[in-house]
């Protein structure tokens, strides 16, 4: 029995330049926008970077906790010459493995029209690698009206 | 040519409020459960912390383990005063390290009306900064008969 | 309204079974394949290692990454003996930990019938406890012709 609702399947992609090599920032407007773009009323918006140097995670919108992650993966993944990467002539490994700790993707629900987000929760974009133009792919998924 | 199966779309938030300020518990009793209610025979469930000092993740059902990864967390994000979050007022900047280690949702595929997990795989929740209740939000998106 | 669209669920179970106990390689491949079974045109495949002490990632596909990865991981989750899990009889427990980091599934995006992945991003299992079979599920979820 085909159902009242159709599917959904929307997609965008767009592009970040940060100014800092490091750099911290909220991306969930451009959650909602795909969203309301898309016509989504239940299902899920997955974010997910599509370059290797760069996280999605969900987390506090602090700049103060943004600081504590930064220098916390530093100490886990650190910027230094002697990663096997490098023989390839790249200077980015720590890069890579800070955007594991962190996750290069996440999956937000929508239920009734609406990001079901917790009252903290916020879709961060994290870069390590950055200063040159990087893509992140947002893809709408489930019901719409 | 729509087909013979109707869209599914499930949602259930559910509240926890651990003993403890550090908990690790199974809660594949609580996934089963809502794919029980839902109908969906083939899919996915998505099951997501919604606060920021949570994780879901998917682990062994074996105590010593959750005290392993506790112990390991604490040596990799410890708790400690001088974190530039805490300048807010909070004291709980471990925790959103913590989570994101172990990450803060996980897909749980259904294939034909069973959760599709391998022998040892139990979907968990870990609580960073409980004792207040926190809720995990079940999506459940596919097909049902 | 039914769209003119069909719903697609297609699941492959696929077994790897490693010369090593810690091994990184590509499985993109298999998740082309796993698309172009399922006919899907657009939506998602999950994939997802079905064993508690195996990854699956996306990161480069360059050998000295991955052994950057190894000797990381080691340091931030040593195999070592005295860990509580060890009580059950079991050897592994830095491979349950080590499986955390790199997180153990990933959502591949399919849109207009082709994995949309940036220029770098390859799929890759990580194994820390190997030389046995194990699963790897594929479940692609979305849109077909």
């Amino acid at each position: 029995m085909p159902n009242q609702f159709r599917m959904i399947a929307y997609t965008e992609h767009i592009t970040f330049n940060t100014k800092d090599r490091y750099e911290i920032f909220d991306i969930t407007e451009h959650v909602e926008s795909v969203r309301e773009k898309s016509g989504l009323t239940d299902g899920m918006i997955l974010v997910t970077a599509m370059h290797i140097t760069a996280s999605v995670f969900v987390n506090d919108h602090e700049s103060g906790l943004w600081s504590d992650i930064m220098t916390w993966l530093e100490k886990l993944a650190p910027a230094q010459p002697n990663y096997k990467h490098h023989l390839t002539g790249e200077d980015n490994a720590d890069a890579h493995l800070k955007r594991m700790i962190l996750g290069h993707q996440v999956i937000v629900p929508v239920t009734k029209g609406k990001l079901d987000l917790g009252p903290w929760e916020r879709v961060h974009y994290g870069e390590f690698d950055g200063q040159r133009p990087k893509r992140v792919l947002f893809k709408a998924i489930g019901m719409g009206a």
